[in-house]
């Protein structure tokens, strides 16, 4: 028996991360196993929303049976309002394992596939010191931390591109906070005027150097100390690129300097997360292994305990909680 | 008489400020009267070392008489090691008036030109909070306020894409911090997440409409009580832009959030630059006037006052002051 044959035989549903840049997708088993993995350039951000069917047939095709309906379940941006369709966002506080009672079902037009767009979440200001907030995509991940776990408590850090801090509260979400840190980094180290003085190979080598680590970690220290130095310090990097004669050279050199602009980033975040941190509380950090090591690394330094959560773990975890919700409840997802 | 021939005929010396992107030149008389203006878009990123004479030509060749040579005083980048000739940056502490002593003479081939590249400052880190940074240009406009005022003293702002803050005492430099904020917001409005909400022509308008003047302080107040939240308040601008419906439609909405995101990025440099300031000082502006505008209302926002040198006026007197040193004691600079 084929391979393909072998998926499509035992195929349950497929579960979808569909970002802004690219989309994921896992062909699951009714027992919940990764049966096959596939993936996509194609993100919201490059796509109108006729697009999305067929992009998702040439994606996941191989894996259909040849008849019968797939159900497909979607988080993340292809259900904001430049998307598929729009799943509006659920605000805060929102029980994460009720996710699935605002998802979405947009026009599909083949016959094979069932699909469902999961909701985010939105938070308005209050006087608790929330402030306007949206997530696409995590909230799925933050789902998956109560599916594992039941009535998941405490604070959660999902590092990335726009990372997000969360507070859970017996399976809740009950208020977030997103940080621009990736999308700064990529900027700084790429295209800035520090892009004359570092590596931009940053995160691949994971401060394998002794001096890289300390740099990564002093420079965490010290925005966390005094974070409105961050922009003073930004610059500082090129500064000391041209006057320090302690540096290494060559391409060390730049990539202690990355070390030191991903301690910068990463302890202004801190700085402002630990806001809304109590006192000798566990960071539950989700997400891909590489980063959430150097996150590790700077809340250690910080006298903060945490602990891991693989990102696609979780991910599949609460897509699975939301499909379990639609294929118990299907009236709670109208067409 | 043409007007080419009036300069001509007057012409006593040529002031240059050559940055990364650009040049700017002015034809000045005995007497440090503007008689002309020019400028290219040539800057020392576009150039290489044997480039220089040619661009300098180009620009200012009408300017010059038939025979004799003019003195050349150029700041800025010009005198990078990228850049025609490498003029050492002095370190700090160092007398502005003294400028002079670090010009250097790059290899002419004509016989029309008297050049000479005026040095930048540098810092090197020490226990009084000083860290690595430094100049090339802003030391010549600083120079220009000694020139004007005699032994000038107190913290100067000069805003722009890498904002300098310097300390001044009895007419020398003491200390300096250069924040990256210009080149952060430039980014942040035009090309991160954020450019979905704002408008780009931000400066253009300077606050006019009251609703935007209000989103501008307060920002500046929200981060400089908090500036571990910048972070998380720039993601916010999304989130607002998506969420609020008290913004206005159309332009206006997108001149609201460029408002206060010009407020987020002044009010966390000055949260960093308030660590070198003293209690009841008064900041001297030294820059364009929208920008400058902006700082002011910043300033005033957190109590602190301040007044206003152009920019312009205070480069040409600056480029003047070098200028008479070389001309009283050639020696001082070697060929």
């Amino acid at each position: 028996m084929s391979q393909t044959r072998e998926i499509a035989e035992r195929l349950a549903w497929v579960g979808v991360d569909w970002g802004s840049s690219n989309l994921r997708a896992w062909a699951l088993d009714a027992h919940g196993e990764v049966l096959a993995r596939a993936g996509s350039e194609r993100g919201m951000l490059s796509l109108a929303p006729s697009d999305y069917e067929a992009t998702l047939l040439s994606t996941i095709g191989d894996w259909l049976p040849a008849d019968g309906r797939v159900p497909v379940r979607i988080c993340g941006m292809a259900g904001a309002r430049q998307g598929w369709r729009e799943a509006a966002y659920l605000p805060v506080p929102t029980r994460l394992d009720g996710l699935a009672r605002g998802a979405v079902r947009p026009a599909v037009e083949g016959p094979r596939l069932d699909v469902a767009l999961l909701p985010g979440l939105c938070q308005h200001p209050d006087d608790a010191g929330r402030r306007f907030d949206v997530m696409r995509g995590e909230e799925t991940q933050l789902a998956g931390l109560v599916a594992r776990e039941g009535e998941a408590s405490g604070p959660v850090c999902l590092p990335g591109t726009h990372a997000k801090w969360a507070r859970l509260e017996a399976g809740a979400v009950t208020r977030f906070a997103t940080f621009l840190t990736g999308e700064l980094y990529q900027w700084l180290a790429g295209q800035s005027v520090l892009r004359h003085s570092l590596n931009h190979g940053q995160g691949e080598d994971d401060l394998a150097e002794p001096g890289d680590h300390q740099a990564f970690v002093a420079a965490v220290q010290e925005v966390a100390a005094a974070p409105e130095s961050f922009g003073n310090r930004l610059f500082g990097l090129r500064a000391q690129d041209l006057l320090d004669g302690d540096l290494p050279s060559g391409q060390a050199r730049g990539a202690r300097l990355a070390a030191r602009l991903s301690g910068l980033v990463i302890g202004l975040e801190l700085a402002g997360a630990r806001a809304v941190l109590t006192e000798g509380e566990t960071v539950t950090l989700v997400g891909a292994e590489a980063l959430c090591t150097r996150y590790a690394l700077a809340l250690e330094a910080q006298g903060i305990d945490c602990r891991r959560v693989d990102g696609e773990t979780a991910v599949l975890a609460g897509l699975g909680l939301a499909h379990a919700s639609l294929s118990h409840a299907p009236g709670a997802c109208p067409p």
